[in-house]
């Protein structure tokens, strides 16, 4: 930032700025309540109120806040709110807002170790830090044989795995030829939607994905896993990786891992375990189950940035054997060559991911994990499945309303007895209200609320107030 | 952000402490020359020094500042400083951290036009607005059958053109059924490795990318492209997509794009432009002749976070025909059905990119178009090229160094007369003094140093004094 006239914004200008777009969230959150949960307004409303042109000339940033404010704030659903209840929480902090903002001042590139070698090292250290906290397996830890990356999403770590197991199943040679034959993946028929995408991205078909029928508890019937393995095999198809969730977005079920597990190590298959919400939770000793038979999965995810106070993006994806990964997606051109690279004593975090480019995000999830300590994230933890709990019995002794499934961590899904329809209108009716938000889904073929309790700021009196909301609005249908 | 005592950040709290990271960010700025600007740390150094287990209990923030002065600094590779001339710069500015500090502060997620209408529809204006700016055909624009979309990096970008270009190639079957037969893609041998990578991650195998011959400029011999796809076509393969280059990366060679366009179209393949670094220049209308050729592509990137103060990520992504691209990537789930999405009004750009999630990234290109205006954009780019220019007549005017090309924008690749291992011997020595940081390339098979012009605070006396250094140590060697 020169202190020469030119049209940048010198550092005395940042710290003047700075401090007001400081101020500008502060106030935000002050008076976050006072929004509307889901932005309130038509297609096309908010950009006919844009400038149909870009400016020749530069304006005062000041101009900025104010289009903010009068712009875009109408059209923002606030995923912050403490009244958010709907998807799964993309939960922020202070710190981790403080950490986003410090990473972007040094705008470094941690594609090679050498191109910032701390962006590079934090990120593994901090990573093998919070496979401590989880719980997990020494080897998806950098001292061990594996180790863990920052993606973007959990999308993008089911793609990665995916690819991973293709190049294992196929001796590293789809990479090679392309793909030849049919390979399989499997998952239960409640996975998340991103695994289907990779599938066709990966170029196996969306017909050679298959979707393993449930039990009562929307879990995956691993006799079935095991069968159809068996079946695909007869047929002369390839069986290549396995997508076991822990806490589907539909429902928050959790697949029976170690029976799953047991099945791909007898059959060769790559286990990938998704715990892109639920994860979080086994920080808590008492909920460490969910994790259980991940010593047998060859690769694991779980997000920050949904559930644990960490602005997206921020999923956290773990292998136990990164040899393979890093030979499925490493590609080295003369331009990136370098003398630590050859010397074969770090990572490059690009053979890790998709994308070759890469910000400096381990630094808001260091921030995070000092800011709260392991203690604070507990705290919250618990908190908000004691809230999720607490509204899901609420709901059984209602007589409007019913429980889907038993929630067992922060997400609940429930209807009103009245029907798909009464049910549906509801959810209508709340979220026009702009005071709360949830969102649906169907389980067992009818349509299903869901009520997710992770957001920040949500304490018990906005959990009331939306039990209160939810009984009034049902009321008056 | 709660005012009871609780382990969260209070908003006065946010404002102390975000100030306290705006007046770090600030003073970094003014004091960042005095880093080396490639980092001079051993592998395992920064690890060696964080503690190696997570706190229990919270830390102040104040002491994550004083970690990062002395943990974090040491292993920093200074991008953002002036003297940074290696691979392709990832330049940032003031208005582009203020606006991803907003963005990070608001947390919305944009995966869907209801998540938060504004980020959507933000992103689609200002994209328009861009689009214009570079001279991009009205066809790539969301008021005609296309529009743009902001990725992480032109990896992603170049894949998920890949990924359309083999579904229309297949009338969208392989999504449904995996690869079958060899469909073929094409580039130049200079183009970026990302397409490797994607060519490899979309199924289509490394045996099927052609890389094209060369001319004496290292741009895309059209003829050799010609005879390739026929060649091809009677060996019974299925070709599919052609990547050009608008500015390569080891030479910054603008490929063909009119040739290789006509010839795309009579052969019905795909054709994908990635100008990521060089797209920038076509702002300034006396280099708006970089975009020849345009009308007969398929899709287009260039990256703002290269050259247009805009910190990582945002590469902008657009495409001709959108329902390519939609169709290609869709997927549908329940617990994602909403009224806005049915109603066929809007853009989800889940379906325009590989993960679901998505920040509101477009704040950040706002405020830096609307900052610096058109014309102050068009003045540093001019700047750099000057720059970079001047340089290139130093180099040719000493009988020490050789120009290997003549630049047309910003990139200088250039040789010391004495060889190889002298040119090797020189980088090194001058990424080891920290006084500045350059690259290098092989082209003709030999080594090339690169030295590229387009860090936002680089100004004449840097070019100067780096073109001084690079003197003295080769007369040292």
């Amino acid at each position: 930032m020169s202190e020469k006239p030119s049209y940048h914004m010198t550092p005395a200008e940042f710290r003047r700025l700075g401090r007001q777009v400081v101020d500008w969230i502060a106030d935000y959150y002050e008076r976050i309540e006072s929004f509307p949960v889901l932005a309130q307004v038509e297609p096309g409303q908010i950009r006919a109120s844009l400038p149909p042109a870009p400016p020749l000339q530069g304006e005062p940033f000041e101009t900025f806040l104010d289009d903010v404010e009068r712009l875009i704030l109408p059209g923002i659903t606030h995923w912050q709110s403490p009244n958010f209840f709907a998807f799964f929480p993309a939960n922020a902090s202070g710190p981790a807002i403080l950490g986003e903002l410090l990473s972007a001042g040094l705008g470094v590139q941690g594609m090679l170790w050498t191109t910032s070698p701390a962006c590079t090292e934090l990120e593994t250290h901090v990573l093998d830090w919070f496979a401590d906290m989880l719980g997990l397996p020494a080897r998806f830890k950098s001292t061990g044989t594996g180790g863990g990356v920052i993606q973007d999403s959990a999308s993008s770590a089911s793609l990665c795995a995916l690819l991973a197991a293709r190049e294992r199943a196929t001796g590293y040679q789809t990479n090679e030829s392309g793909v030849q034959g049919r390979l399989v993946a499997y998952a239960s028929n409640q996975v998340h939607s991103s695994v289907e995408k990779a599938v066709k991205i990966a170029g196996l078909g969306r017909q050679n994905l298959r979707l393993i029928e449930v039990d009562e508890q929307f879990a995956m019937r691993p006799e079935v896993l095991a069968r159809q393995i068996a079946e695909d095999r007869r047929a002369g198809l390839i069986p290549c990786f396995v997508c076991a969730t822990i806490g589907t977005t539909s429902s928050g079920a959790v697949d029976p891992v170690p029976e799953i597990g047991r099945i791909c190590r007898e059959e060769g298959l790559w286990l990938h375990v998704d715990a892109a919400m639920a994860g979080t939770a086994a920080i808590c000793p008492e909920f460490r189950f969910i994790h259980d038979g991940l010593e047998q999965a060859d690769s694991y995810c779980t997000n920050p940035h949904k559930w644990m106070f960490t602005n997206f993006d921020c999923d956290c994806f773990f292998v136990a054997d990164r040899a393979a990964l890093i030979q499925t997606l490493s590609i080295l051109p003369e331009y990136l060559r370098n003398r630590a690279t050859e010397s074969g004593a770090v990572i490059d975090y690009r053979d890790w991911q998709i994308p070759l480019g890469r910000r400096f995000r381990a630094l808001k999830l260091w921030f995070v994990i000092r800011y709260y300590g392991i203690e604070g994230l507990r705290y919250h933890i618990r908190r908000h499945i004691a809230l999720a709990q607490e509204f899901a019995r609420w709901v059984e002794a209602s007589d409007q309303f019913e429980l889907v499934v038993r929630p067992l961590l922060n997400l609940v899904c429930f209807r009103h007895v009245g029907g798909d329809e009464v049910s549906r209108e509801l959810m209508e009716r709340l979220n026009r209200s702009g005071k709360l938000y949830l969102s649906h889904t169907v389980l067992d073929g009818r349509f299903t609320l869901r009520f997710c309790v992770g957001q920040t700021y949500t304490e018990a009196q906005h959990v009331a107030r939306a039990w209160q909301q939810i009984q009034e609005t049902a009321a008056a249908l």
